[in-house]
């Protein structure tokens, strides 16, 4: 494990250590709004500090970009740290963080939630290298570096387009607050597919099709942020899935709370092919 | 407990132990079409034989209704048979079944699937007195007696109406294979709500709001069976939530194979207003 990788699991670890701690009562505290711009629950921020006390320890010199505070100096203590400085750290690289996706399934004590680490060399999704994805209830690490495939808790991992029964597919959609226009184009999915998924964390859901436990994951709602799916991006693309934006190119975003993405990513070509022949339908 | 909670426990416990030492590749084997019309897996059948070899045991007089096997007796073996002859066991009885809820979840290894037992005292789902719901990964049990509450392995659960944010609402709502008539019926709730879900065995999901985690679960495609949702709907129904059906009448159905149903469950009734309300605007 290289010192970026080592830096990423040492963030989820601490992120798990201190939130498990909490109750869901407090967990649950609303506290002021994030520069993402929802509430911030204590349990972000209690998530969000772990996170950054690790890349403190570090001493890199990236800028980190967190769904609570934004785009932050990592607040490195000086020149000459540590192994991180064996990397490509020249101060442009990004480390962007969601410390909790998933925050409504934590406070309400459903056991599906994650941390979500990448770290990028630039200011693009494009250029994220590392990547990692912890589930917070089991502590099942997703985790993948450019290049080098994708592994969870240290077995390869890889997308499987299971299935040759278009009504066998498993899916997850996020629907959460679709437009009624966006909806009707997920009509002819829907329709035609048995297994619809949504359970709360685009991080973790992203990483169960990695893993090959779904066919696909959709979200063509335009509403969610390069925090939530950067890590997870990786970890698909190195699993051998494929992810694209609404008009089947490679995903690529600025690194920025302001981009609001929609995107689609999938075990493989036939299965995205099907997809965007549903949607083109519809 | 008495001796039926205990059997339904018995039943849970057993398929639970004969399940959980199948591979996934065997869990997934295809045998015949079910009675209830679906392919059924190997862990359908071996979960179904676990359940009847405890009922056989008991020694009742019911029949039993199975989504794979249909209705069928007990296989009783004689009269003078223990405990349960305490209960209201005159032979009109019938344990409604469904060894494995979230099939395709068990295959895939994603880990939300359970088994769920009922006991009626006749043909109708508005005479089930005894409930029971297993988490099969977690081994949880949620269990009503009618008129003495619901539990969750020992404790009382209650539906919590947690928010009082509209868009903080967490429903779960069965869209797999939904028409794109009844979809458009979902289409308000889905853009007004910022947090939908869908695990993948309604048994289960229905407990989660029997146990305060859910706002409300809603499945209008017309598709669901009794035996998916018979002793949800009382965890629900003695949690302090609220089963109806798409005309606002408590649910009922008989207890067949052919009933294919519609419902909403919801956590009170101004959470149930406020579903029907969206409905009857999209």
């Amino acid at each position: 494990m290289d010192s970026i990788m080592s830096m990423l699991h040492d963030i989820c670890m601490n992120v798990r250590s201190k939130v498990s701690k909490m109750s869901r009562e407090e967990a649950g505290i609303s506290l002021a709004r994030g520069a993402g711009g929802d509430i911030t629950k204590k349990i972000d921020k209690v998530g969000e500090d772990a996170a950054l006390e690790v890349v403190r320890e570090y001493d890199v010199s990236c800028k980190v970009l967190s769904e609570e505070a934004g785009l932050v100096d990592s607040g490195r203590k000086g020149r000459g740290g540590a192994d991180a400085n064996a990397s490509n750290d020249d101060g442009s690289c990004i480390i962007v963080l969601d410390a909790i996706d998933g925050t409504t399934n934590a406070v309400r004590g459903i056991p599906f939630y994650s941390c979500s680490v990448a770290y990028a060399t630039s200011d693009r999704l494009s250029s994220v290298t590392h990547a990692a994805v912890m589930d917070l209830t089991s502590g099942d690490i997703y985790y993948a570096v450019r290049g080098n495939g994708a592994y969870m808790n240290g077995s390869r991992i890889k997308t499987v387009n299971t299935s040759n029964d278009r009504a066998g597919y498993v899916i997850g959609i996020n629907l959460s607050g679709i437009s009624i226009d966006k909806l009707k184009r997920m009509s002819s999915i829907l329709a035609m597919t048995n297994h619809i998924r949504q359970f709360g964390s685009n991080a973790l859901e992203m990483c169960l099709l990695a893993r090959g436990l779904l066919d696909a994951y959709i979200d063509v709602r335009g509403k969610i942020r390069v925090t939530d799916i950067a890590a997870a991006c990786l970890i698909i693309v190195e699993a051998g899935g494929i992810v694209v934006d609404e008009h089947l190119n490679m995903l690529d975003a600025p690194l920025s709370l302001d981009a609001r993405l929609s995107f689609i990513a999938s075990a493989d070509k036939s299965m995205l092919n099907y997809i965007f022949s549903s949607i083109a339908s519809s």
